[in-house]
């Protein structure tokens, strides 16, 4: 079923008008008909079920009929951002796609010691938005409640003291030990979920934050391991394998949904 | 550092002469000199730090003296089998390169009922070959022990009934409830290991198996869930969001490394 992002909160039961993109999008690109379902978030990332009622090609607008109960939450209960150094390519539209599809909240890329890849300043505002595209089509495919916003900074800038900061280092996976740094990181969001008075009163900016800096092809330079260390930043290892740039933050995502969404069985 | 992967098994402390492919990757390809470094792993799945001690052009061989200690282990405790059905195009490179990284053993590739894409018979050794390529070379890049298998099957073919099969149903994930079984099943597989005698002794093909499908772009049909269900296959879901079908192997696969390699803490 189709999703479609209405920039406004949606009331149960309500019939609404839609006009612009929306129209473009679902009646001239995707030509549904009347009777199609849909499914609507609104700007507040509640989703409903919704059914065409009406089109007026006049007017370019179409009308629909919203169901009475909200559908599921499909969002990740904390808030979970990235920041990937700059990688070659088209690992950026990748790692949007995938965290996209993954719960990410916020991508953020940024040139780090070994990207082989620099962004001219001319080029960002028009990659960032191709990107940005790229997170809002995979944030309907996956039924997500909110477009994850994609950032680019030109060095990294200090990380809010707020929440969980993480980085990747593949050396605490080189050495064999067996790293318990992200299990216990994932162990702090639980708590901290629990002490949440409840989840759907919380709005999205006020749940647990947490952020995760992964380095470019060829890793995090010691110097700036040591760099993030000293600033509060915990290492952490991501299994014993070695990931790719790419497939690093999405090991993340998946494991952090797996801590905090799936896995509730007592041990 | 490069890790290559050698046919016979390995002894600490030997010193190795390596020819043909070898010779023409390492010393012709990435032009390794004398005094450096290199990983190899041996047949029976062992790793162990080498440096190159010798060349000799005129034979096309060179020589490696190895460590006297084995490198950790890096293969998952487990044999992970992934049977995807037939994607379109590219996907089925990204999947097997990233399916690598994260550990699986097998892959299989299996047109489904909603398979856009069919491989026609005088195509299938081709495609498989340059799939096998494409998992040796993650394999080395994410210094695996072992190189996954890649298989087509015309047709889903019985699993064995040795070891968890499940299927990854987005039904489970649509309506919202939450689902328990991949936890369920991933603390049978830790249980599993629990029950082992030591890892190390266990041959790797002893190891608790465990085999998921996944639907094609479009899922599978209701009727291909019905069928697996009655033949004793646990549909499970992959989290709250709708995952594309390149997606939900890596989630699961990186749920399972989270799950039995990296989250031992007590709860």
């Amino acid at each position: 079923m189709q999703l479609l992002f209405v920039e406004r909160p949606l009331m149960p039961a309500a019939q609404l008008v839609l006009t612009g993109a929306a129209y473009q999008h679902v009646i001239c690109v995707l030509r549904l008909e009347i009777g199609a379902a849909l499914e609507l978030v609104g700007s507040d990332q509640v989703g409903f079920a919704a059914t065409i009622t009406a089109i007026d090609p006049a007017n370019s607008s179409f009308s629909v009929q919203l169901a009475a109960v909200a559908l599921p939450n499909t969002e990740l209960p904390v808030q979970a951002t990235i920041i990937c150094g700059l990688p070659k390519g088209e690992k950026t539209k990748l790692i949007v796609q995938k965290a996209t599809e993954l719960g990410v909240a916020r991508i953020i890329f940024c040139p780090m010691q070994r990207s082989i890849m620099r962004w001219r300043p001319e080029q960002v505002t028009k990659k960032v938005a191709h990107l940005q595209q790229i997170a809002a089509s995979a944030a309907e495919q996956s039924h997500r409640r909110l477009i994850p916003q994609v950032e680019y900074w030109p060095t990294l800038a200090p990380l809010p003291s707020v929440g969980l900061n993480l980085v990747a280092y593949e050396e605490v996976v080189k050495n064999g030990q067996q790293d318990l740094a992200l299990a216990q990181a994932f162990q702090t969001l639980r708590q901290q979920l629990l002490a949440l008075p409840h989840e759907a009163a919380v709005p999205p900016t006020d749940r647990p934050a947490v952020r995760m800096i992964f380095g470019p092809e060829g890793g995090l330079a010691p110097v700036e391991v040591a760099d993030l260390t000293a600033r509060g930043v915990q290492s952490v290892g991501l299994g014993p394998r070695i990931l790719r740039t790419e497939t690093a933050p999405l090991y993340f995502l998946s494991s952090l949904s797996y801590a905090i969404e799936v896995e509730t069985l007592p041990r």
